[in-house]
Protein backbone atom coordinates (compact mmCIF):
# COMPACT_ATOMS: atom_id res chain seq x y z
CA UNK A 1 0.00 0.00 0.00
CA UNK A 2 1.93 3.39 -1.11
CA UNK A 3 0.81 6.30 0.24
CA UNK A 4 1.74 9.72 -2.07
CA UNK A 5 2.98 12.77 0.34
CA UNK A 6 3.71 16.18 -0.33
CA UNK A 7 5.96 19.03 0.66
CA UNK A 8 4.37 22.10 2.28
CA UNK A 9 7.66 23.87 2.73
CA UNK A 10 10.92 23.96 3.68
CA UNK A 11 13.06 24.02 6.78
CA UNK A 12 15.85 26.18 6.98
CA UNK A 13 18.66 26.12 10.10
CA UNK A 14 22.74 26.46 10.28
CA UNK A 15 22.92 22.22 10.13
CA UNK A 16 24.52 22.15 6.68
CA UNK A 17 25.99 18.56 7.14
CA UNK A 18 24.56 15.38 8.52
CA UNK A 19 28.09 14.88 10.72
CA UNK A 20 27.43 18.11 12.71
CA UNK A 21 23.44 18.42 12.67
CA UNK A 22 22.57 17.75 16.36
CA UNK A 23 20.83 14.27 17.42
CA UNK A 24 18.65 16.01 19.37
CA UNK A 25 17.16 19.32 19.26
CA UNK A 26 16.90 19.23 23.11
CA UNK A 27 20.63 19.33 23.28
CA UNK A 28 20.63 22.69 21.32
CA UNK A 29 17.95 24.45 22.62
CA UNK A 30 19.48 27.60 21.44
CA UNK A 31 19.72 26.56 17.21
CA UNK A 32 17.08 28.39 15.36
CA UNK A 33 15.65 28.19 12.37
CA UNK A 34 13.52 29.32 9.74
CA UNK A 35 10.03 27.44 8.64
CA UNK A 36 8.93 28.16 5.37
CA UNK A 37 5.54 27.38 4.16
CA UNK A 38 4.49 27.27 0.27
CA UNK A 39 2.34 29.74 -0.10
CA UNK A 40 -0.71 27.62 -1.16
CA UNK A 41 -0.33 26.19 2.72
CA UNK A 42 0.44 30.10 4.09
CA UNK A 43 -3.37 30.34 5.32
CA UNK A 44 -3.29 26.88 7.57
CA UNK A 45 -0.89 28.99 9.68
CA UNK A 46 -3.86 31.37 11.49
CA UNK A 47 -3.31 30.77 15.04
CA UNK A 48 -0.27 28.99 15.05
CA UNK A 49 1.50 32.05 17.29
CA UNK A 50 -1.40 30.71 20.14
CA UNK A 51 1.29 27.68 21.00
CA UNK A 52 4.93 27.83 22.44
CA UNK A 53 5.82 24.41 21.10
CA UNK A 54 5.42 22.54 17.81
CA UNK A 55 6.06 19.43 16.85
CA UNK A 56 7.46 20.11 13.14
CA UNK A 57 7.15 16.59 10.82
CA UNK A 58 9.67 16.26 8.01
CA UNK A 59 11.14 14.23 5.69
CA UNK A 60 14.59 12.85 6.28
CA UNK A 61 15.44 13.29 2.49
CA UNK A 62 19.15 12.38 3.36
CA UNK A 63 18.39 9.11 4.61
CA UNK A 64 17.73 5.93 2.84
CA UNK A 65 16.14 3.08 4.51
CA UNK A 66 18.63 0.76 5.90
CA UNK A 67 19.08 -2.13 8.25
CA UNK A 68 16.39 -3.27 10.78
CA UNK A 69 18.84 -3.29 13.48
CA UNK A 70 21.28 -0.85 13.75
CA UNK A 71 23.46 0.86 15.84
CA UNK A 72 21.79 4.64 16.91
CA UNK A 73 23.62 7.49 17.28
CA UNK A 74 23.36 7.39 20.94
CA UNK A 75 24.59 3.74 22.01
CA UNK A 76 27.44 1.22 20.70
CA UNK A 77 24.32 -1.88 21.20
CA UNK A 78 22.47 -2.17 18.39
CA UNK A 79 18.69 -1.82 18.71
CA UNK A 80 15.60 -2.69 16.28
CA UNK A 81 14.76 0.60 14.17
CA UNK A 82 11.76 0.98 15.81
CA UNK A 83 13.35 1.16 19.24
CA UNK A 84 15.67 3.87 17.59
CA UNK A 85 15.16 7.80 16.38
CA UNK A 86 17.57 6.62 13.75
CA UNK A 87 16.67 8.59 10.71
CA UNK A 88 17.35 5.82 8.48
CA UNK A 89 13.88 3.84 8.69
CA UNK A 90 11.91 2.12 6.66
CA UNK A 91 9.28 5.59 5.70
CA UNK A 92 11.57 8.50 6.70
CA UNK A 93 9.42 10.76 8.35
CA UNK A 94 11.05 12.49 11.54
CA UNK A 95 9.41 14.86 13.87
CA UNK A 96 11.00 17.36 16.50
CA UNK A 97 9.54 19.30 18.78
CA UNK A 98 10.75 23.19 18.72
CA UNK A 99 10.30 26.00 20.50
CA UNK A 100 7.35 29.00 18.83
CA UNK A 101 9.67 32.64 18.08
CA UNK A 102 7.78 34.77 15.65
CA UNK A 103 5.51 34.25 12.69
CA UNK A 104 5.89 36.60 8.95
CA UNK A 105 3.14 35.58 6.95
CA UNK A 106 4.40 32.08 5.16
CA UNK A 107 7.29 31.89 7.14
CA UNK A 108 8.32 31.84 10.78
CA UNK A 109 11.18 31.37 13.31
CA UNK A 110 11.89 28.59 15.64
CA UNK A 111 14.13 27.60 18.91
CA UNK A 112 15.62 24.29 19.19
CA UNK A 113 15.78 22.52 15.69
CA UNK A 114 17.74 19.67 15.18
CA UNK A 115 17.21 19.05 11.27
CA UNK A 116 19.50 19.74 8.27
CA UNK A 117 19.38 23.21 6.27
CA UNK A 118 16.70 22.29 3.31
CA UNK A 119 14.71 19.25 4.77
CA UNK A 120 11.38 19.23 3.18
CA UNK A 121 8.10 19.90 5.62
CA UNK A 122 5.26 17.36 5.60
CA UNK A 123 3.00 18.99 8.49
CA UNK A 124 3.07 20.91 11.71
CA UNK A 125 0.95 19.87 14.85
CA UNK A 126 0.49 22.07 18.25
CA UNK A 127 2.52 20.29 21.01
CA UNK A 128 -0.29 20.26 23.38
CA UNK A 129 1.05 19.15 26.86
CA UNK A 130 -1.89 17.48 28.35
CA UNK A 131 -1.81 14.87 25.28
CA UNK A 132 1.94 15.13 24.87
CA UNK A 133 3.92 15.24 27.55
CA UNK A 134 4.48 11.69 29.66
CA UNK A 135 7.32 12.34 32.22
CA UNK A 136 6.63 9.11 33.56
CA UNK A 137 7.58 7.01 30.98
CA UNK A 138 10.35 5.36 30.73
CA UNK A 139 14.06 6.20 28.73
CA UNK A 140 14.79 2.58 27.76
CA UNK A 141 18.39 2.28 26.11
CA UNK A 142 18.64 6.11 26.37
CA UNK A 143 18.42 6.10 30.38
CA UNK A 144 22.00 7.73 30.96
CA UNK A 145 23.28 8.62 27.53
CA UNK A 146 23.95 12.08 26.65
CA UNK A 147 25.27 14.18 23.88
CA UNK A 148 28.13 13.11 21.68
CA UNK A 149 29.78 13.59 18.48
CA UNK A 150 28.21 11.06 15.99
CA UNK A 151 29.99 7.84 15.77
CA UNK A 152 31.83 7.65 12.47
CA UNK A 153 29.79 5.18 9.91
CA UNK A 154 26.32 5.46 11.44
CA UNK A 155 25.29 7.60 8.71
CA UNK B 1 8.03 17.19 -4.40
CA UNK B 2 6.14 13.52 -4.22
CA UNK B 3 7.02 11.69 -1.21
CA UNK B 4 5.98 7.78 -1.47
CA UNK B 5 5.47 6.17 1.96
CA UNK B 6 4.36 2.70 2.84
CA UNK B 7 2.18 1.15 4.99
CA UNK B 8 4.52 -1.04 7.63
CA UNK B 9 1.96 -2.73 9.73
CA UNK B 10 -1.75 -2.15 10.66
CA UNK B 11 -3.11 -1.07 13.57
CA UNK B 12 -6.42 -2.72 15.05
CA UNK B 13 -8.80 -1.08 17.79
CA UNK B 14 -12.26 -1.64 19.22
CA UNK B 15 -12.52 2.15 17.30
CA UNK B 16 -14.85 1.33 14.25
CA UNK B 17 -16.25 4.67 13.21
CA UNK B 18 -15.45 7.97 13.12
CA UNK B 19 -17.97 9.69 15.41
CA UNK B 20 -17.22 7.55 18.40
CA UNK B 21 -13.59 6.82 18.18
CA UNK B 22 -12.07 8.67 20.59
CA UNK B 23 -10.69 12.63 19.90
CA UNK B 24 -7.44 12.18 22.15
CA UNK B 25 -6.23 9.15 23.37
CA UNK B 26 -5.52 10.33 27.05
CA UNK B 27 -9.37 11.12 27.01
CA UNK B 28 -9.33 7.46 26.78
CA UNK B 29 -6.35 5.40 28.65
CA UNK B 30 -7.89 2.43 29.08
CA UNK B 31 -8.60 1.94 25.36
CA UNK B 32 -6.58 -1.26 24.05
CA UNK B 33 -5.27 -2.33 20.49
CA UNK B 34 -2.64 -4.17 18.90
CA UNK B 35 -0.47 -2.64 16.48
CA UNK B 36 0.76 -5.77 13.73
CA UNK B 37 3.70 -5.19 11.82
CA UNK B 38 3.81 -7.04 8.31
CA UNK B 39 6.06 -9.79 8.94
CA UNK B 40 8.87 -8.12 6.42
CA UNK B 41 9.40 -5.25 9.38
CA UNK B 42 9.10 -7.19 12.36
CA UNK B 43 12.95 -7.40 12.96
CA UNK B 44 12.88 -3.38 13.77
CA UNK B 45 10.82 -4.18 16.87
CA UNK B 46 13.44 -5.67 18.62
CA UNK B 47 14.31 -3.66 22.08
CA UNK B 48 10.44 -2.29 21.55
CA UNK B 49 9.66 -3.33 24.96
CA UNK B 50 12.43 -1.32 26.92
CA UNK B 51 9.84 1.62 26.56
CA UNK B 52 6.92 2.02 28.24
CA UNK B 53 5.23 5.06 25.79
CA UNK B 54 5.56 4.72 22.14
CA UNK B 55 4.43 7.46 19.28
CA UNK B 56 2.59 5.61 16.56
CA UNK B 57 2.52 7.28 13.39
CA UNK B 58 -0.37 6.17 11.14
CA UNK B 59 -2.30 7.37 8.22
CA UNK B 60 -5.56 9.01 8.17
CA UNK B 61 -6.91 6.72 5.46
CA UNK B 62 -10.55 7.80 6.04
CA UNK B 63 -9.77 11.63 6.02
CA UNK B 64 -9.02 13.57 3.16
CA UNK B 65 -7.10 17.13 2.98
CA UNK B 66 -9.48 19.74 3.50
CA UNK B 67 -9.73 23.76 4.27
CA UNK B 68 -7.01 25.22 5.55
CA UNK B 69 -9.02 26.99 8.20
CA UNK B 70 -11.66 24.78 9.68
CA UNK B 71 -13.81 24.15 12.86
CA UNK B 72 -11.63 21.26 14.78
CA UNK B 73 -13.46 18.76 17.58
CA UNK B 74 -13.19 20.87 20.78
CA UNK B 75 -13.49 24.42 20.00
CA UNK B 76 -16.39 26.46 17.93
CA UNK B 77 -13.70 28.80 16.85
CA UNK B 78 -11.85 27.92 13.62
CA UNK B 79 -8.32 27.78 13.21
CA UNK B 80 -5.79 26.68 10.48
CA UNK B 81 -5.02 23.77 10.14
CA UNK B 82 -1.81 23.62 11.35
CA UNK B 83 -3.20 24.97 14.72
CA UNK B 84 -5.26 22.06 15.07
CA UNK B 85 -4.71 18.42 15.25
CA UNK B 86 -7.96 17.71 13.02
CA UNK B 87 -7.28 14.59 10.34
CA UNK B 88 -8.04 16.54 7.55
CA UNK B 89 -4.70 18.31 6.73
CA UNK B 90 -2.27 18.52 3.29
CA UNK B 91 -0.40 15.44 4.88
CA UNK B 92 -3.01 12.82 6.61
CA UNK B 93 -0.02 11.96 9.20
CA UNK B 94 -1.05 11.25 13.24
CA UNK B 95 0.67 10.40 15.87
CA UNK B 96 -0.15 8.95 19.02
CA UNK B 97 1.60 8.33 22.12
CA UNK B 98 0.56 5.12 23.29
CA UNK B 99 1.60 2.85 26.66
CA UNK B 100 3.41 -0.35 25.20
CA UNK B 101 2.06 -3.33 26.82
CA UNK B 102 3.26 -7.15 25.51
CA UNK B 103 5.10 -7.76 22.09
CA UNK B 104 4.21 -11.27 20.90
CA UNK B 105 6.36 -12.09 17.38
CA UNK B 106 5.39 -9.07 14.71
CA UNK B 107 2.23 -7.65 17.07
CA UNK B 108 1.86 -5.97 20.06
CA UNK B 109 -0.64 -4.86 22.86
CA UNK B 110 -0.89 -1.07 23.90
CA UNK B 111 -3.23 1.31 25.93
CA UNK B 112 -4.37 4.68 25.02
CA UNK B 113 -5.02 4.23 21.89
CA UNK B 114 -7.18 6.64 19.50
CA UNK B 115 -7.47 5.57 16.17
CA UNK B 116 -9.64 4.05 14.02
CA UNK B 117 -9.87 -0.06 13.52
CA UNK B 118 -7.84 -1.31 10.53
CA UNK B 119 -5.83 2.14 10.19
CA UNK B 120 -2.31 1.74 8.40
CA UNK B 121 0.94 1.84 10.42
CA UNK B 122 3.48 4.26 9.41
CA UNK B 123 6.26 4.13 11.48
CA UNK B 124 6.80 3.52 15.62
CA UNK B 125 9.53 5.75 17.63
CA UNK B 126 10.21 5.24 21.36
CA UNK B 127 8.95 8.31 23.29
CA UNK B 128 11.60 9.76 25.47
CA UNK B 129 10.34 12.39 28.49
CA UNK B 130 13.95 13.76 27.95
CA UNK B 131 13.27 14.91 24.62
CA UNK B 132 9.04 14.92 23.93
CA UNK B 133 8.18 15.82 27.65
CA UNK B 134 7.60 19.46 27.85
CA UNK B 135 5.64 20.80 30.53
CA UNK B 136 5.87 24.55 29.94
CA UNK B 137 4.81 24.23 26.18
CA UNK B 138 0.77 26.27 26.13
CA UNK B 139 -2.09 24.75 25.67
CA UNK B 140 -3.06 27.66 23.24
CA UNK B 141 -6.67 27.48 22.34
CA UNK B 142 -6.99 24.12 23.36
CA UNK B 143 -6.67 25.73 27.13
CA UNK B 144 -9.94 24.49 29.19
CA UNK B 145 -11.24 22.15 26.74
CA UNK B 146 -12.27 18.77 27.55
CA UNK B 147 -13.53 15.75 25.83
CA UNK B 148 -16.87 15.87 24.06
CA UNK B 149 -19.07 14.35 21.79
CA UNK B 150 -17.50 15.01 17.85
CA UNK B 151 -19.96 18.08 17.02
CA UNK B 152 -21.74 16.64 13.66
CA UNK B 153 -20.40 17.46 10.33
CA UNK B 154 -16.87 18.58 11.51
CA UNK B 155 -15.88 14.72 9.42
Amino acid sequence: MIINIQAIGIIHTDHTSKEHSPIQGVFHPDATGTVELFPEFAEGLLDIELFSHLYLFYHFDRADPGELIRYPFLDDTPHGIFATRHPCRPNGIGITVVRFLERNGNRFTVKGIDVLDGTPLLDIKPYIPRFDCHPEASEGWFAGKNNRQKPVGRE
